[in-house]
């Protein structure tokens, strides 16, 4: 019946734009089989010969091209013959068996009209090019295999994001990307202003007049919509923000960006054991959509970029996660007999190797870490009994260490008040965020994934510069 | 079938986080009459008599909260009776069909544990607030009946976007935040920095020395992501990006916001029909999926906010739009013997008064107008025969004037380099879009939707500080 639907709804979108796509016809070859056919796209190979040629035609709509046979009854066969690489083209042709090897059915072209020839300097001429010269032409490269495979898995991702969240009825809040504050009293900011930098204005007493910026203030971009998301949890309960978030830091590292996105949830009336519940479900959810949904780039990705990518994901799927607290996990190390960088002891932050031991080595599949010593956790994660520890969580995958941070908020007035006063924090920059522990507080618990992180580990890609569109690190604002 | 697997995984989701949400009682009451529940919750209302009292309860997941009656029988009774307005509770009860008027079912309280009993000076107390007073506490407000609706609407509306182009297989693109050029050179831009602004870095010549900030350049915040998303669209053929823009514009108006989202779509192969189509399809699936899944939000709206609402939106869904040319509009203005503050005549660009007069009084729906003169447009659209008109089109709807604007892009390599001379354009700020045009250029067309202009016009609401959860205006940069 949906399958019916389904098809009867292509059917009038097709008869609508009259236009075929490719991932129809792929996906649905055989009905299309003896029937002429329009195509557009652009032409990704193309072998001539004397009296006829192959191209190798995609429009973007799927992975792998159909191949398209010309022969010399065409009236323009010479100009096709001669056509560059990405040259976009219409194609009519009659949708038949073939008889070459490497595809089942190709397309005997009846005509073909060219839209605009390629000039012949076109950079992605076939052959191998590297990451590093692909990303100096950011604007390019999502025509190769590696980037059209990333780019589709990363929209598919955030999809399979906002489905997970929505179809659970959780809001999504747009988060403010300008920010009067720093939402953790952590990571370097970058400034906004519409003051005239050649000359900035001051006041009586020298220093800057920031009542004559744009917002009568001094502004800088979000680096988290944590503290906003919250206040939403308390109306909705169940609520998540998803947007660009942004540090200035000037790692020159293969996992840091500029601008990079972060999915926040935060939800109401939730501890921390809800908070590791939805995680594992959510994470779990999300891969297993993304393979479902994109079954070629992700054997693409399996097959070229990370062999080891699909059996990670079974891992990750198929295994119900470890839960231990960070004093256990420092137990473990201690008695591991594993040669660390970094000596393990009773309040270090973990660093990745030993993220990864735990991980890789002793559980074998992800696992969950709690309860970390407060002075290297954020203000407003809930303080334990022991006055010690906070309600942290993070947790650690085999082949990447940490890739999702939460923690059950604090939602005690005054001992939120003592944290913030503190870590040396503005009391009257939290005025607001003060005010949800006065007003029918209640626990809730929160947590940040690193989205492009995330997509790095989905995909095998290894450098955060080429799962972003258009990355954004210290000295490179091209495009 | 769908249903049954449905409500299995609802039960399961129920026994594994142990918690009822509010949602799932009201849409299911008659489950559960009779069965003892737990369900969390904030008061929304409360009415204490001697020995029994009641509680409007709502846990954020229902525009409807439900009622929950207690009676001195309850150890805590003489507590539950003084609570607070937007005290946090856990109630355990009974379903069972109320006696009262207003509610068909109540829950009989047999516990009560109080969270944290909200102080007494929440200022949210049962009467009517100003939208203005409100806006002073956005952290708040979505508490209220008229935010509540709104940001729920706000994020069903976000998610009907994505699921309508991702069930299309349209890739989301994520454009960048970060810019180095100005979209359309058009807009004021924020400046963003990293360099000390009270010891502004200066070059020998005494200009500032832009080397030494963050991106090695100057950088702004984009103003639109059209130009990076057309660059994708030349690789996956139907693409959109949904994301934050930014304009430092100072109007101080009820339309205008420094930090707004806009939906922006680019599709290769496609002219402005098939750009029209687009429009028109997506406007009545966004509305019609918001008013199916918002239903008791959208009510709210269509009874106290705005009477017209539904006649209004009932216009937009039930009609095929109409569509004009520039040209045409032009006439049909002059011989409309309406009097206009601003004289018509061929090349002005149109007024909010032509517009609503062209959809409200003349097509009584909303309709598209295409092929304005090309010197009141952006310098991308694409230049028709005639040499003065260009392929844009607006799309006016009746209650509000353009609410989508968008084109048919200049393919031409030659009109295009052409075009961005004449308006005094840098050609090195554009090598990669440019670029487009020389590698297999196709005609391609894409269009804006401005997000929280839609949301205010599905919603009624007249102020867009009113429809962003943390509004960025001039001078106003609280949360």
């Amino acid at each position: 019946m949906c399958e019916y639907l389904y098809r009867l709804f292509l059917y009038l979108v097709i008869q609508r734009y009259m236009l075929l796509e490719l991932r129809e016809l792929q996906k649905n070859t055989k009905e299309y089989l003896g029937k002429e056919i329009e195509i557009n796209g652009w032409v990704k190979k193309i072998r001539s010969q004397k009296n006829f040629g192959f191209i190798e035609l995609n429009d973007g709509t799927f992975f792998t091209g159909i191949q398209v046979v010309f022969e010399e009854g065409l009236e323009n066969f010479e100009e096709i013959s001669k056509l560059t690489i990405s040259t976009s083209v219409k194609v009519t042709g009659i949708v038949v068996e073939s008889v070459g090897k490497g595809q089942a059915y190709e397309i005997k072209a009846t005509k073909i009209s060219v839209y605009q020839k390629a000039d012949s300097d076109y950079p992605l001429q076939n052959k191998r090019h590297s990451f590093e010269f692909l990303r100096t032409i950011a604007h390019l490269r999502p025509r190769t295999n590696a980037f059209f495979a990333t780019f589709r898995v990363r929209s598919i991702l955030s999809y399979a994001i906002h489905k997970f969240f929505q179809e659970k009825n959780f809001v999504y809040v747009q988060t403010p990307i300008i920010t009067g504050s720093d939402a953790e009293g952590a990571g370097e900011m970058f400034r906004l202003t519409t003051l005239d930098i050649n000359n900035i204005p001051k006041t009586e007493n020298g220093s800057i007049d920031f009542k004559q910026d744009f917002f009568g203030k001094e502004a800088n971009l979000t680096v988290s919509g944590q503290l906003n998301v919250e206040t939403f949890a308390t109306a909705f309960k169940n609520t998540y923000t998803f947007g660009p978030t942004f540090r200035a830091e000037k790692s020159n590292t293969p996992k840091h960006a500029a601008e990079f996105w972060m999915m926040e949830p935060e939800i109401a009336f939730a501890d921390l054991d809800v908070n590791m519940d939805v995680i594992e479900e959510m994470i779990k959810y999300i891969v297993n959509y993304v393979r479902e949904n994109a079954k070629e780039e992700m054997e693409f990705f399996n097959k070229f970029v990370d062999k080891d990518l699909f059996n990670r994901l079974d891992t990750l799927v198929n295994n119900e996660f470890g839960r231990i607290t960070y004093t256990e996990a420092i137990e473990i190390l201690k008695n591991s007999k594993q040669k660390f960088e970094y000596e393990v002891e009773w309040g270090i932050d973990l660093q990745t190797e030993h993220e990864r031991y735990l991980a890789e080595k002793h559980f074998k599949k992800p696992v969950f870490v709690t309860d970390y010593p407060k002075d290297i956790k954020a203000f407003y994660m809930k303080l334990n009994e022991d006055g010690k520890t906070v309600r942290a969580v993070d947790l650690l995958a085999p082949g990447i260490g940490e890739i999702v941070g939460g923690s059950q908020r604090e939602d005690d007035y005054e001992i939120l008040l003592g944290k913030i006063n503190e870590m040396g924090l503005k009391e009257e920059d939290y005025w607001w965020y003060l005010d949800l522990r006065k007003y029918g507080s209640v626990p809730h618990s929160g947590f940040g994934l690193g989205f492009d992180r995330m997509l790095m580990y989905i995909t095998g890609m290894t450098n955060i510069r080429d799962v972003i569109p258009f990355p954004r690190t210290t000295k490179n604002l091209e495009f």
